[in-house]
């Protein structure tokens, strides 16, 4: 290339290697390529939030400074549910949430975040990585001009905060409960009431009797709403959210417009975040369950077995009614169910087993 | 930079952006830096040795080229267990490995690969990224000129190949096994012969019953090596190894003479690379296991509980010698130990009490 050129290049923006690293030391150069991050979530949201932030801070350093991402949290640029529009679109290069959130596109996009007695995120994981899951991913947000990927997952989520005890399958009838999307859809068919609430109003309705009882997360982000002392009934397992996955969704034509490193950095730094969310939630869960339990007296019991049989079968129906939706679905069903059924032998006798073992 | 600047640093390596894109497309420059990755399996061995072809791959395209690995299977370059010591003293610039097999340069190596009756992948990785684990990792493998990381997780492996069964501890007496490192010796301790062997000799061992039972990885890797045409039974959980953490160690000047944004890609490629391989491990274990099974005729049995019960004993005792044997294994046992106490209960309430919620 003659300086010429390169001169050129680099003043029409053309020149892709924007950041020129003399002995190891970068100097800010303009990066060459300026995104806008749309979140879901709440500017620094515990784990959820700040998810986006090591995402966005990983790809600016692999790339020595030539791709730099704003985040915006939610209503910042747009509100939390037109960041997916907001990115199909291109107002935004990129985006950050949960796939649950678009049904009203495809019912499929259920099967790319939560799924009720669904799978864990080893398992999902292995679904989306290595058994054609993020093929079907690709091709669903593919029609909306998105690139999807997996940024984190909670693995299982807890069963939420209770007002009374949950003794048998006649105590979830007439149950008010914060619950939203399929599992909000089984509660109703085992006779309670799924409130659909925006975050800021949860406490105040859980502690004036508004609802009887709402399902947030995990440990950590339900120790940080203060929900203990709302409810002291905390139930367990999350089998509405047994390993939700986080997402990003970016904008095909901007992605597209990248040099093939940087679409390689933006790629992996993703693949790296999903492991550090699922980490990040293993370690600050234990230790703010630890924190409910001996400081908050909260008392942790068990879903009872009828309970969680009943759930499970009417988890079974709904689920079956999203494949009934289209071809689409129908696919995205079939696909996820088979990979699930193979998968569970072999959880059954690794991941289950040894956890059992070790508490015998 | 002036063009004769930059044409005289291109020509003496000095200019760190050795590869330049131009709309997109880039065009085969020199690498800057070539690296050399020696590693302890056997070049392309499945999963473990394929890993390290995928990590390398994605830091040379997340590097637009610049940095360029080439892999060595065991015996190539080094043999496989002098691995460590090649990349320290800067042989080769990475290595690719598990870090019990460096137990000779300190026992702490172990509580970085696998503890009998010790963590899951999930709860590993949430112990190195955000427990502490990898600050004690670092420490320890600094001291040799090295900076370790994890590349990748098995998973819960299987407890292995027995050509009888095991139906009490009195049937570990005398048994013959192929079984290193710490499950060795908790064997030893139960009365039976740890056997070590080379890979090459463990399938011809077994079926003439020179030994009678042999542990390996899990079903892909184990019907891969066609173990189960010389043993029926096939024994799990894996208590001997319940996550074991696979990694990568870097020769710590070569390291230090990358420029920041490459070594942002080396460091999170390897993160990537970990979500790669538990997510592959889980994808082809489950495919693997049907096919022992349903195609032949392995004999899937739980190791009775009160087996598990004396090795979870007598490894508690095996495991808290390593802390006795000097301050800094104290160190990282004393971190270890803690964290797992602190997280077996949040495991036993999300993935065990939803994994046992599914099957009900």
């Amino acid at each position: 290339m003659k300086r010429r050129d390169f001169i050129k290049k680099a003043s029409t923006g053309a020149l892709a290697t924007g950041a020129i690293t003399l002995g190891g030391k970068a100097f800010a150069a303009e990066p060459e390529f300026k995104w806008k991050m749309v979140t879901t979530w709440p500017k620094n949201f515990p784990v959820l939030g700040t998810n986006a932030n090591y995402l966005t801070k990983t790809i600016e350093q692999m790339s020595g400074g030539r791709i730099r991402i704003k985040v915006y949290g939610a209503k910042e640029l747009v509100p939390a549910f037109e960041a997916f529009d907001a990115v199909s679109r291109g107002t935004a290069q990129m985006g950050h949430g949960a796939a649950f959130y678009w049904k009203g596109k495809s019912e499929a996009t259920q099967f790319f975040a939560a799924i009720p007695f669904g799978m864990t995120a080893q398992e999902v994981n292995g679904w989306l990585y290595h058994g054609g899951g993020m093929t079907l991913w690709e091709e669903l947000y593919g029609r909306f001009n998105l690139i999807p990927t997996a940024i984190g997952n909670s693995g299982v989520q807890m069963a939420g905060w209770f007002r009374k005890e949950i003794n048998s399958v006649d105590d979830l009838k007439g149950l008010k409960m914060r619950i939203p999307g399929l599992g909000g859809e089984v509660l109703k068919r085992a006779g309670g009431t799924p409130v659909s609430l925006p975050g800021g109003e949860i406490f105040t309705s859980l502690q004036s009797g508004a609802i009887d009882a709402t399902e947030w997360v995990g440990p950590y982000n339900d120790l940080a709403f203060g929900l203990y002392k709302a409810a002291k009934n905390y139930y367990y397992p999350g089998w509405h959210e047994p390993g939700t996955v986080v997402e990003t969704f970016i904008n095909k034509s901007a992605f597209a417009a990248l040099p093939k490193d940087l679409q390689a950095i933006v790629k992996h730094a993703c693949k790296d975040a999903n492991m550090d969310m699922i980490s990040e939630f293993t370690a600050k869960n234990n230790t703010a369950l630890n924190t409910l339990v001996k400081k908050h007296g909260v008392k942790l019991k068990p879903l009872p077995d009828d309970v969680l049989k009943k759930l499970h079968a009417l988890s079974n129906k709904v689920v079956q009614e999203i494949a009934e939706k289209d071809a689409f679905s129908s696919k995205v069903y079939a696909s996820y169910s088979s990979y699930q059924k193979q998968v569970m032998p072999w959880s059954e006798v690794s991941e289950y087993a040894f956890m059992r073992a070790r508490k015998l």
